[in-house]
């Protein structure tokens, strides 16, 4: 495997890789760049709000979930805090109350992972998403519509999965500046359960 | 290298994993997806119109090249095919009729591509954000300033790779109908230089 120098997006200097026009401290990961082009920023915050906030059968914190394990299996620090925060507050929002514990088991060891059948069939799909698109099988699709799948969750499932293939790759491409404690996503997180995805404002 | 029973996105079955409601040589590659789900096929098309064919001070010809050139080495047919159809399209509207080999070169062999310096050190940033974002480094990022990228380029290079690197899974995860003649793209192509990216209608 190669390995590469830098871990988390973080630019060996602090700074990213191109002038975002923003104190990076305040604008950390993709606020940033998407503070830098709104022009892009409006369609990224759109497809991040249809897929992991709007109404759907599957709940918001199990998209989120989707996310943050994609954004692991990427080793992008900024995408996988920052989902795990806003799973772990849409479990709190749907009353469950070890979220943060449901999303390290998640990305841990999917086979004993406190989740039902299904997410686990369907994050099994997300992980073959992350490698390519070409991993994806009929037989991981078949166990997925066994635990009750639908086309649109098997739809929105693989979008998600492809779409935070872009999203890290945009965040460490720039090289941009990623909070490295848990905590540091917390108002992020609560803003994002509350207001959804929109323009990014100081936090 | 791990190998992938399937080519270009091509269910053995001929047939996507999804029942996408249409008829998939009418709506092949992303225009399936995008007719089953038009609330995320929104998005996407305006980020694809965004960082392809809006003004910009790369040509549109060049931005389709990127996107090609990343589509080509995740070994999606269906967005390879089209994205080079469409640079060719963007260089024979700006009266270069020699596209089909401009793309074919510099898919083949970068270093003695007859293409500006600038495009060939983008399209190295470009090959880079396709392994992982972390894969750009400061060394990339100068060189392509040293021949006159401006940060707004490198911007638009980094988020053109990283979007193809999720519209290539979208594509193939989703096990979508590819065209494999080159021609077969050229109603589309002509489609996306004239109208631009929409809601995809039959061919």
């Amino acid at each position: 495997m190669k390995m590469y120098g830098r871990v988390g997006g973080c630019h060996p200097g602090g700074m990213a890789y191109i002038d975002l026009g923003v104190d990076e401290k305040s604008f950390p990961g993709i606020t940033g760049p998407m503070a830098f082009r709104p022009e892009t920023a409006k369609p990224l915050n759109e497809l991040a709000e249809v897929l992991l906030r709007a109404p759907n059968s599957l709940p918001a914190a199990e998209r989120e979930l989707i996310a943050a394990y994609v954004s692991g299996l990427n080793e992008c620090v900024f995408c996988c805090s920052s989902h795990t925060a806003f799973a772990v507050a849409q479990y709190a929002a749907a009353d469950v109350t070890d979220g943060a514990s449901i999303v390290a088991q998640a990305r841990a060891d999917l086979d004993t992972a406190p989740i039902p059948a299904k997410l686990k069939a369907l994050l099994r799909i997300a992980g073959a998403v992350q490698q390519t698109g070409r991993a994806v099988t009929p037989e991981l699709v078949d166990a997925a519509r066994a635990t009750g799948a639908t086309d649109v969750e098997l739809h929105d499932t693989v979008l998600i999965a492809a779409a935070f293939c872009m999203f890290n790759r945009y965040v460490d491409g720039l090289g941009t500046f990623a909070p490295q404690a848990p905590e540091d996503y917390t108002p992020m997180a609560h803003r994002i359960v509350e207001q959804g995805y929109g323009i990014p404002q100081v936090r």
